[in-house]
């Protein structure tokens, strides 16, 4: 049984401590927040668990096992290296930490420490993303061309990050998840229209090594909630559209043929395929319950999680990147051309 | 009555020659073809047209007092500068020109024959899109933040230009027309994914003087077919869908409010004001004859048409920009700085 | 402050726990269930909650001041009777009786011992339902045509009543609240497929006093969710589709122009008027507890409650002659001859 | 080469001219209509048909085979009749007389003279609806329980008949072509609320023999147009939404599956089943052309047509009952127990 502490009971925290509660092999040991009006919520739902307003009583209790953090992501860094000196295994919400040296000291901590670092990039473990991924080993989408997502709707605007840091994060996790080639380089573009407030509208331009390329377009004023993701490939190709109730993947056996000489590609001829649409089904699961169970068996089998420290690390990569390049208007940076090189 | 020579009766001419032939105050007296068998149709449905298959006999021909240019991109200069030296009204299929320096050729040569030039922006005779321009000249959306626009679906690919020319053609037409503002610089990317062919899906940023900005996802490569643009303002929103049967405009009167201190930015609060939505009701028309009957009536009147050549002159311009821009990976390139200067 | 015992903690009683919990003026005093199980959950959630495996110790409890019963149908009359007759407030889970003579006993002894007697009719207190009679009350429909109504899914099949008691009857709780006519007869047709079950689809039609009718179409063995509703009028028409997660209540600007001679009904002209589409937008608010908590203010002041145990009356009533009808394979069956002609 | 006859140049009758002037192995030779303006219209599209302002002129025409009839219901059988009695094939658009016994009067006629009588059924010939037979063919929906049709819009109102013979005589067309089950029973309301104009909104009720049950909801004063059918079956269910661009019919592999005693039907225990959706491509045709092919090709090789004279007296025989029972507020009607007898 693995006693977790919770750190962190504002937005996201509630919903990962009542996972921890209803979750196997493990239980809701602490909450912490430094609101009383919070920690009073939270010994109501959970009445057994102990309360801490100081994230440093938390990670110093012995008789926590793990801790999660769902603080604000300035101070993910500095709680989870203090909970990894303690021996705690650590689960951070996304993105796990706001500079990329900071993900890699974490990663090297728990190494040294043989403890379980991960992520919650949530996204990774919807039925729909895990459908799509397996939809992709089996070869479905023949060579894939790209990834083309929209993410929009009106608020909730952030104070200390951009849209980029709060929406596109959730793409550069699936994109780490689904597709084994990495981007090389990036475009983005934003715009902030609300004084006082960051960038509340981007586009970002994913390069990656082979053909593929990515779009986002993330924004939290738009009059209308969008979510949906085209994946187009040689064979077929997937519209993943989260709001829809049922039917979220749709695959369609649709794209074009090529005919004609292969030594001479202006000769060749284009044909449209215009085939069947098919959506599969699958049994509903809450996904923050599979990460929660995750972390947890990650913990007691010692293997690595699907979503751990290095794949928090490309991620933050990713948006430091983003970052360069929308302040020089699309301007193309290079995505940690070191670690490339190595 | 404007006798008119319809030139180019592939794709799009066939449309336009029923335009002219139904509209009011002209007749349609010529069809040129290079092909026989596009010939033998138009005979068919226009007994009444002279044939040509060489356009020079076409802009020779003294019964007739205009043309409308439905060839190729590549020749739209050559036949336009030559019916204008004949003495003939000009009305070209979009974009105007391949380069931005034979649309000022064209240009100049109409004003100093006093002939009528016009490009067919068909979208701009669209009744959704001059019901946008008319709740932006009521001042209904306030401050406009950006216009983000998804153009996309499976086919047509084309041989000589690409994705750009042919599908971003439409919503430059359309900022064109209902924004004061011009785009001062751009950011695009790119990506092609079937041998032999251009480009056919691509990204572009367009930044404007104010704090206007715009995107343009287009796509030929694309499982769906979409046609969506957000056009938000800091009062109300709108969502523009040209596929809808009815309700193409939306207008939500959504969007933030700000309160507190107006000196220190940072004091600000944020509210969401989520209120009605609205779409408005108009007549049906088909937008490609009211392209034509707007030419007869400039070339009756004298009057400078909506879509002038000027129009189509500086979305030719943002159009080269775009080409240079994708060739490196989004760099932001200036767009026209001389005449911006001017 | 209101003590409330809740009798019958299955699908719906926990929802109804959860709103007296949550609600002001109020307390939850105890939680009534057969099931061992179910008790143990109650515990759980509500652990200051008293918990009785019988409903007669429950009504006899001299702590509580009303109870809510959300037991099954055919047990509604005798645990309310028992608890109005021990001085008890009675909200009842609808339909309110499985027998319109069983309501009308239990609206005699409330009107007798001055007790609040309520029929939980949850959609009358959603904000659409009360902005459609809010748009009728203003007139803004006009002479009212139809109501037409289509409420279909896969599952839940029941037992012990079949499609129209479980979701027609949420129909004819809205339109005994939106209409002040009420319907004089009924015709229903219904087919079961499922060996072993009631009847799991069904057709009805009412037929009112003046040129009013309505339609409800219910199923339960349906491939996709549906809850869409028509409401026609002489001056605009409303489309209310429960399942748009915004836009729920759309009114349009459509219908009818009729013109000529008002004498020779033959020669009168029929034009259509197609114009705006309008959705209104509102507070969101959770329907059960705005049920509870109207409960709790209609004991307190001892004003009538907007259903009160004669609107469950009129809506078993119907049911009542729906049965008579589609036994005889839609044969036309009278509501209440009696009551009407007092 | 089969030489036609139009008779009726009004709403439908260009349409069929067009496509039998379009159509293999026939021509248009003549065109018929009481108003100069729309022989007029004829004549311009169609210069090589002789032009009648008289039906009989064109019955009697002995450069005509066959003839297409596209005037008011009323007037079908007096025209039919002569042409079948002048020895031309007759094409009737729906429905195909006013009265059943017209209908069985044309068909011994037509017998007697071994011509061709066909009715435009048109659906029956969309792609959507033959993909629908195909599958019922393969039994792919198993065992089938219902088909439940909405069939909604505002307009177009009509003089002489009424909401059912306009819009439902589609599904009855449908009904017969795709089920080898005939209605046997029947109840249907309606209302009409525009004065001097015929009932405007139905709902009907079809029994059949077996399990199956079919309902249809047609309706000229809706504010949204709707074309929507489910048909649901033991194994699979079907959604059919003939206002989809593309996906029109969805096939849903869900339903319910029963466990436990055969024997004892209360003991049998339900569960749900949600499987895959699946949308079949087809390639696209306009169905009337291939209706005028088909009567073509039926008077070329003497094969009765897959509509013919028979399916249009059954769809007539339910309207007449169908109206029986509408007059008398859904009392069940038995549809031709004599012919059901023999």
């Amino acid at each position: 049984m693995i006693s977790v502490g919770v750190i962190g009971y504002g937005y996201w925290g509630p919903n990962l401590a009542r996972c921890v509660a209803e979750g196997e092999n493990c239980a809701l040991g602490a909450v912490t927040d430094v609101s009383a009006a919070s920690l009073a919520k939270a010994a109501k739902r959970h009445p057994a668990a102990k309360l801490y307003d100081r994230w440093r009583d938390c990670v110093s209790d012995p008789a926590l096992d793990a801790v999660v953090i769902a603080t604000p992501v300035g101070t993910h860094f500095e709680i989870a290296l203090a909970a990894l000196q303690m021996g705690k295994h650590v689960l951070i919400e996304k993105p796990i930490t706001a500079k990329s040296a900071e993900a890699t000291i974490l990663i090297e901590e728990a190494a040294k420490r043989k403890l379980t670092l991960m992520v919650d990039h949530t996204f990774v473990y919807t039925p729909a993303v895990q459908k799509i991924r397996e939809l992709m080993d089996d070869g479905k989408l023949g060579e894939v061309y790209y990834y083309d997502s929209t993410r929009i709707n009106l608020g909730l605007f952030q104070r200390d990050v951009n849209v980029i840091w709060d929406l596109a994060v959730h793409d550069l996790a699936i994109l780490d998840f689904i597709f084994d080639e990495k981007p090389v380089a990036i475009s983005a573009s934003s715009a902030g229209h609300i004084p006082g407030s960051p960038e509340n509208m981007a586009h970002v331009s994913l390069f990656f090594t082979g053909g593929l390329v990515a779009h986002l377009n993330v924004n939290w004023l738009a009059p209308v909630k969008i979510r949906q993701t085209l994946i187009a490939g040689s064979r077929r190709m997937i519209v993943y559209d989260d709001l829809e109730p049922s039917e979220k993947v749709k695959v369609y056996d649709r794209g074009v043929n090529l005919s004609g000489s292969q030594e001479d590609v202006r000769k060749l001829r284009i044909s449209y395929r215009v085939g069947d649409m098919w959506a599969p089904e699958w049994s509903v699961k809450e996904a923050l319950l599979t990460v929660t169970e995750h972390f947890v068996s990650s913990i007691l089998t010692g293997d690595k999680p699907i979503t751990s420290g290095m794949n928090g690390l490309r991620v933050v990569e990713v948006l430091e990147s983003a970052i360069l390049s929308l302040k020089q208007r699309g301007a193309p940076i290079e995505i940690n051309p070191m670690r490339k090189a190595s």
